[in-house]
């Protein structure tokens, strides 16, 4: 073995899930799917296997696609949603288009019609302000509403919610695509079930998002709706989206949800959240600016003390104008880690 | 743990390399990188590793990208090399032609000025079929050659034979792109380095294939002329092929570059196939119809033959019309597997 | 001639300048470039003649691309400016991102990142909300602003304003384009040369709006910062505007800029605009709710009265859910033509 | 008037029917449906003539799109009749392949399987080499086959073949395209009409060209199968191919095709060739490696002759290794301006 470990295994922030690494029931079950040789491109038993841990939580229609990751995800979805001509009305906090490097507009010449939102989330009435014009050949045809849960800035649907923007929707002949990149916070945060918030609420097409919730890597495009798309196997190979050791990816997807290891861990990694807000609500000079419903705290502070404290740990600016920074919590973040983290907060709050 | 083993770690075929797992040392790999936090998206200890490794491979000047799998590594590389209005003249045999569904056309709009050939290998002379119209405004303008090491076909380019395509390319205003899926194989048989076919002989960016060489998964863009490129990082992003947690990806490529286990590797899979062509060379009834260079066996045999063994064991026909097969061995096919497999093809071919 | 008129040429509205027909001295050009052979594609005497015309009006460095129509000329000036991984920031009310169906998504890739404005025009200000993230490989790249002179919503910037955006977005690195579909009415109202709002104002690429200036069709890619840009020759193809009987296009543009013919026409077409805002303006229950600098009047007015009022004369409904509507004028507009639509105007606005 | 004529309206070359200018009748009827306003982007009352008039030609089911150029009409009808994933089976000769710099490609992702022809035609047998794989998710499916009629070397298929490829095509679950670009010429030389070549030989979709039939500018796009495409307005608009005042394209190919102009313009280029033909085919040091059966006659000669002649008439080289040039006729040709060429021709084959 030439490799040797040039980190510290104990050293945590609150920069991003993704800098967490992968749950060890993952890495073990990567290595019971080793050994032997098995058909590449998903023709195997894990991702057989895979389909039916999905039917489980999505229902027998359910069918899922393993692919690399969240960006790749979105836009094989999407891709498989949309004629050429066709729209996609999302916020504009939306990954897609936000943090995606114009992926879904470059890689599927896909036209994204935003719309500004108060925390993140989609309503019939918001979706309006977009969803219009659809005989009008100036205008690319809006046909998929795009929501997130939870939302890149930490809120989360209720199903009703999610219900009454699917309705909407169909009822002006769209569909909708849920980017599920954090869905497991979501639904440990509500106490309920993927399907209540997905196939019951009406959704057409998801992502499941495994990265974040532990994987090595690896996101699930997961079709509800089999009406509602085309062409998915060669779309996820065209957009390079589709992995050859597949049975890798898919036991990863099962040792995640197989069991309730993705409920655990999403769990946990929300609860640390609540531990850090509670810890720091009611400091003075801190304003936490929306509820905290997932792994993130948000939260605007005075530029100094932000300053300092990422001198002593790591996380982000979140919008360098209102000095507003996120703190992200992961399946492996410990009390110890939020304690140390609030009384660094405090002090840098009080040291200005 | 929920998850079960549900294949046989002892069965092995002859279909793919990418039907084998992953290399024992990379697994280890991963799990020494765990543990604790690291910046994503690349600016991880391990990524920062991984580029003086690629210096040790192919001279300082060289920095390189992990991406997930071999038609996104394509597809970036020659995006970042290429104008909007520029095309690629490779083999018609070549991977991205032939097995990527479109993917350079779909993802970037590129155009392939595809040349037939006698073994997969192009030549000066062949590049100049496609390689005029530079100022013709009709015609996508050819700026990039692009070929394989080892060919599609199991063929190998002398360093001297890439160079001539440097330079006859260079001499053009040309840059010359190599897809190294197989890169490794072709150096263990040539018994070159890898430098002396790539950065010696002019090659502008290479990618490096690590799934085929015993990886979980990835591939490395690997950028030896700076001024040939542009753009990398954006481009990588927004075509979908920049992983989050990459320490995982780098630390790979640390397993197998950092030491000789790539070329360990590939030397075994190549001896397989040898041994394997040697086994069956003088059957009758059996035609090798090009010279075994790297770790595959094209061999014509009749179709009832071929139907016989396709029961027993797996591969994939290759080409239908003239009946030939490709068999393929890996860095964990052992002997016992090739002379099972060499009585099996002799049994069928006199069972007729 | 199998062909008769099927149309009472004396019948004219106010729904668009595109609706209006071919000014008579540009089919006359038409006719006198008319018979012999002259080379397709560009390299027609018309076409060199044209490039001296484009000289005296936007500078000796000016080099021009006609095309087939605004979408292209600005789709194609965009591609010619812009990395595949670079973004435009331009109004929400822009053409680009409103009225040409995804055109810059779709064919090009091209991102555009939207600012909401008061009147249809941007600020540096208002720049600065997209103008952000220039390093960051999760963000399209801003690189392009996007301005329109006049703008989609009738308003006009002075050249101080074109200047301070081209300082501004000079100064982030980013380069300026401006879509001149209706430059020649902003040039009428503010009485200023073409080239006092564009190249010494420092916009970079321009495209200039023939159709609504009276000619059968064209419009002009113009280059004035040779640096901005490179291989618009083979974008234009690539992107379907190349004509091939070209010396007819560039004669249409030497008719309407060698002299004064698109001045007075635009001339025209504002004192029409500004005829019916006068006749209008003091009309209770009608709301002008934007200066009237160019040739469009906006106007609120109760829904009844649009509906008779549309059963009389063709006009286009603007937003909806105010009751907005564009009436527009052309060319070809007559004092009668204001007089008798002012006069129903009034009528429908007392009749409710 | 600022505009003169620059050039002798009485000079005429072999270089391309798109050096010729207009046909006085088109000229006429532009002028006919000038004044007055019309409704823009295609709700005129010329381009719903425009409609029965191609009723006529194609059958009642035929639907017309007219767009501004030959690229523009490939590209349209390809995306309209393609999924994302979806390939062109086309001659390695085609327009689509060799002369749009890379458009199909660039704007629509579309991927071209092309075939080497013997004369620019391809065949069931030849369309085979290229469809196949319709399963396999590494292959962009085989979709479409596109031909050419005339051919881009100037050869026509009969209806029979035609009909033999449809059949084919549609056996395999694929749609056949025509590209009509000189549509007129094959009818006139075969002594078809326009629909025994394709309605009723079971193209799917066409396009027909208008310009180099004599018009000014524009292509149209006709749909005989409504169920093989889907969205064509949108696709027409956001490929940059909807013309605003299209009742001036609509009436140009009214004149053209609502009497026989199409078929007298088209008859005289190809006798014109034949003219030409006819003097030179004897000629010693001359060779004619296709039958001409349009309007343009390819012809090998000695390298020094083709230099002296383009000296005193214009015509292109079509392939400088063997000496191959294209000498072009169009509707305006006489029987003057052959005679002299051929004089020319033989002068210089013999003065070397």
């Amino acid at each position: 073995m030439t490799v040797e470990r040039r980190h510290d295994p104990d050293a945590r922030g609150f920069a991003s899930d993704n800098y967490a690494g992968v749950h060890p029931e993952v890495l073990e079950a990567i290595a019971l799917a080793n050994g032997g040789h098995q058909i590449s491109y998903g023709a195997d038993v894990y991702t057989e296997r895979l389909q039916k841990v999905i039917h489980g939580h999505f229902g027998p229609a359910a069918r899922t696609f393993p692919v690399f990751n969240g960006t790749g995800a979105n836009v094989v979805a999407l891709q498989a949603m949309l004629g050429r001509w066709e729209a996609v009305v999302c916020a504009d906090t939306a990954h897609i288009h936000v943090d995606e490097c114009g992926a879904p507009e470059k890689v599927a010449g896909i036209k994204l019609l935003t719309v500004p939102t108060r925390d993140g989330k989609l309503s019939p009435e918001l979706i309006d302000h977009q969803a219009w014009g659809f005989d009008d050949e100036h205008r690319a045809t809006p046909k998929v509403v795009s929501i997130a849960q939870s939302t890149e800035v930490g809120t989360c649907y209720t199903p009703d919610e999610i219900r009454a923007i699917c309705d909407h929707a169909h009822g002006l002949g769209m569909l909708v695509h849920l980017d599920g990149a954090r869905l497991a916070n979501a639904a440990a945060t509500l106490g309920v079930s993927l399907r209540e918030m997905t196939t019951e609420a009406g959704v057409d097409v998801l992502s499941y998002g495994g990265t974040k919730n532990g994987l090595l890597f690896g996101e699930l495009v997961t079709v509800l709706n089999e009406a509602a798309v085309h062409g998915i196997p060669h779309i996820r190979k065209s957009a390079m989206q589709l992995g050859s050791k597949m049975r890798f990816l898919s036991v990863q997807f099962e040792a995640l949800l197989g069991g309730d290891l993705w409920l655990r861990s999403a769990a946990h990694a929300n609860a640390m959240a609540q531990r850090l807000y509670e810890a720091v609500r009611e400091l003075p000079s801190l304003e936490i600016p929306r509820p905290v419903q997932a792994n993130q705290v948000f939260a605007i502070l005075p530029a100094d003390a932000t300053e300092r404290l990422q001198k002593r740990f790591r996380f982000y600016t979140w919008n360098e104008r209102v000095g507003e920074v996120r703190w992200m919590t992961s399946f492996d973040t410990t009390e110890a880690d939020v304690d140390a983290f609030a009384v660094a907060i405090k002090e840098e709050l009080t040291a200005g």
